[in-house]
């Protein structure tokens, strides 16, 4: 099987010989990807040129029963992707859940916020100011479809959400999109197109996808384009920094992996609820999608007389879970997505030793259920300890992307804030405190280095949505190392594709603007 | 007389010999800007660790009363100011008052926003969504203080105003700044600053001023830092394209000279209020502050049938202004800032001769009041006509920074959407129109490449700002070639200094963190 590219408005092979995608549970190749000779330039000229005009003629309503349709096409075929994301992603029937239903439900969410707009094609800000006495000269700001294409680089890791998240908001907004799945899980990505493809709901040109790498996917891009790009901070500062990106200054919204923490606050001790609460989430960071997650726990901040009996409460519960063949039903943490991803995390790992101990895992496991455990990309539950997180600087600049966390004592709440802030800017931050002024001062400390901050107390027990899961009414990026972009957030992440202009006049004509407009800040 | 730059908390001498600025009247050296050996990286270290947290202790309201006590050192010095501003910048009266006043006007309106924020130190959007079925777990977005500083790079023509909108976001947010003035006119920006610093009513590292070319001023910026320029199109291709800056990725805010258009409606005839209005505009375009400011009038779009006759009238005003030396009352059009801007504004209407006929102008005048009309940096107020603008390049690329514009006929308001399109994305385009339909279709049109529109219809007569003018309340800045920034806008320009946060807990922490918040949108 060779996946094919849907560019210009049909599907066609690359000439070359590829890359091979896996399966990572047993090594075995299950396809190539290829994109030689698909031309970049011309897939956007196409998108801009013929998708452009289409979604541009639609209502937001419009555009949002497109994205109800396309979910509607997923939900018909999801049997099937699920056995892509496990023979492909080595993804349990949990772990392929997330990624498959969370880009069905976001394009369900985005689906109903669009329709919540009604007829309307551009977007109001609320007031106005009045510039002149008399009262006749006043401004408002108006939003309205940027008249470019979306180029959207995804990561491995979510080959169906990365894909919709970023093609929801954009085909809301109105511009068109040219996905490019990560070469390693493309498989996912592909088959969902196709489908939708296939079932013809969305305009001509609306949607393309290039699986492999083309020509001149970035070095087409003009001024009114866009690039959106998930995964490693190295790759996005590659792409931030290539030559014709920068002359033709498109938007670009970077959303790399990062060194997340979660605080437990003081009063979160051994029997508590927020103690139980926080071990829970921490063995979910430890197995869920085998700890591949951007906005996964990487840095547990315990309060220093509890350290020891977190990391043991949580290692308990991870020591004993099944490593080995996501299809085995017994199996909680399936494999990595390729061999060269689990020997960078070993290397990681390595790295990390260098600053802290190990409480278990640390390694290839020494069995592995239905599968062999060296030819299959596993790694156990690796739970680590640093005893001196203030002098360390590996465990807050190491990523492991896999089921790892490391385990750090601190003093005070100050101490657990400039702690997470050592990450340089993450994703996403949890705090696990009954205590309402802990929990108010951590969140406002750690707020200029996150884009998320979850905060667990007895008020939400366990009815949260989960440290690393992205909920697209909230926004998602965060500065610094994370990137320093924004996506979702409901109409927040309309930004990216709509321009805001300040329109001044007299009030009928402010009037006249905002009656076909709908109301809205982004 | 050499001008010092202000880092560290202290007056610092640079120990190069500098650059010259100059009386553009006479051709004259006024003094000299240096800043040879003053240290960047110290400056920014110095107002992130000492002006930061100085202003981060300080509430909204508390750093509103900040920026009023700065417009009143201002207010007070004013006189000298004007003074300067007619000797190095060769400004008039008028011209001197739009920068000035224009700075000291915006930290007003910034000193009154601020207050009206209240005892608050963060901001937290309306609305709140609920995550989980129990109602027990939702989400609200809040804005934070960015813990870094903010790199300021200034154009010549605006060394009031340029620096003190810059500043005044910065400061409500609670972000210390590093100004650095263009080399031609940092005399105003440098007593301005000198000034204020010798009041004492700012904290110690709030704002600091390099006047010259300093060590490390981008190179040592960090991803929590900001950097905004005002300047040329290629400059601010430069920066961003510094490796400094594209390792370290600080936010970025750039502001490029453009070339903006007015268009003129069908039924904008002669005769028409509309029609004098529009001439009134671009008589204004082709005087004031000599035609430098980056939001200036550049391309005039005219109905075919009436393109003759306003090209005439415009001509029939300005060929009678008097250029010449600013201090005399009867000049209308002073010098541009230097003699190298004004060989470049003449290479640039060779060029545009090349497309377009002169209607006026369109040299070194012949004769000029009270100075030398070769020493000093004289240029005629200039009009073109370019009776191909479909099929012309130059008049839509090259801006000639100086007094001057071209007339350019179109058939349809389609076609002169398409032609202002043809911009590249611009900062201000104006519509004059009475037609309700024209304006409308014209606005939604010209929209998604500018940052703002002004329509001028019968109900707004003359009591609007000005096409140039840049309104606080109003975003500035615009798409692709103007740099893809956005500054002011209320506060919208806050943004820039602040991290927006998914806070994601139990109503009652919402509660609380929105208890000690400002509720806005920016």
């Amino acid at each position: 099987m060779k996946l094919q590219s849907y560019v210009g408005g049909r599907w066609v092979e690359g000439s070359g010989e590829g890359r091979a995608f896996i399966d990572p549970t047993t090594g075995a190749e299950l396809g190539r990807v290829d994109a030689t000779g698909v031309d970049g330039a011309a897939a956007l000229a196409f998108a801009r040129e013929t998708g452009g005009p289409a979604l541009a003629a639609l209502s937001f309503a419009e555009r949002g029963a497109l994205l109800k349709a396309v979910a509607d096409v997923l939900v018909a075929n999801r049997d099937a992707y699920g056995e892509i994301a496990r023979k492909n992603s080595g993804n349990t029937v949990r772990d392929a859940a997330i990624d498959i239903d969370g880009g069905i439900g976001t394009l369900k969410f985005y689906a109903r916020l669009a329709q919540s707009l009604g007829d309307a094609k551009t977007i109001v800000e609320p007031g106005q100011d009045t510039l002149a006495r008399g009262g006749n000269f006043a401004a408002r700001h108006i939003w309205t479809t940027r008249p470019g294409a979306a180029m959207q680089i995804n990561a491995f890791n979510f080959p169906s959400w990365g894909l919709w998240e970023k093609v929801a908001t954009a085909i809301v907004a109105g511009v068109p999109c040219v996905a490019k799945p990560a070469s390693a899980t493309a498989w996912l990505s592909y088959q969902m197109v196709a489908d939708v493809i296939a079932a013809k709901v969305l305009p001509e040109g609306a949607l393309s996808i290039v699986c492999g790498v083309g020509k001149d996917l970035v070095g087409a891009l003009t001024a009114f384009d866009s690039l959106a790009f998930t995964g490693s901070a190295a790759t996005g500062e590659m792409l931030r920094s290539d030559p014709a990106v920068l002359a033709a200054a498109p938007r670009v919204n970077i959303e790399a992996d990062s060194i997340n923490a979660t605080i437990l606050g003081p009063d979160a001790a051994p029997g508590t609820a927020v103690f139980d609460l926080a071990v829970r989430e921490v063995v979910n960071a430890l197995s869920v999608k085998a700890g591949q997650l951007c906005t996964n726990i990487r840095r547990v901040l315990v309060p220093a007389e509890h350290a020891g009996a977190f990391a043991d409460a949580v290692s308990a519960k991870v020591s004993s879970f099944a490593v080995g063949d996501p299809a085995d039903e017994s199996v909680r943490v399936g494999p990595l997505v390729d061999l060269e991803q689990r020997d960078i995390a070993l290397k990681g790992i390595e790295a990390l030793k260098q600053e802290a101990d190990v409480v278990c895992g640390g390694g290839i496991p020494d069995g592995v259920v239905g599968a062999d455990a060296k030819a299959g990309a596993f790694l156990a539950p690796t739970l680590l300890s640093c005893a001196d997180p203030a002098g360390a600087k590996a465990v807050h600049e190491i990523e492991v992307f896999g089921p790892c966390a490391t385990v750090m004592p601190y003093r005070s709440v100050e101490d657990a804030v400039a702690l997470a802030a050592r990450g340089g800017g993450s994703l996403a931050l949890s705090v696990f405190s009954s205590d309402g002024a802990v929990a108010k001062a951590a969140t406002v400390g750690v707020a200029p280095f996150h884009g998320r901050v979850m905060v667990v107390d007895d008020e939400v027990g366990r009815d949260h949505t989960g440290h690393p899961i992205v909920m697209p009414m909230c926004v998602h990026g965060g500065p610094g190392r994370a990137g320093g972009g924004e996506e979702l957030g409901s109409l927040r992440g309309l930004r990216m594709h709509m321009q805001r202009t300040a329109v001044q006049g007299s009030p009928t004509l402010l009037s006249a603007l905002a009656d076909d407009a709908a109301e809205a800040a982004l």
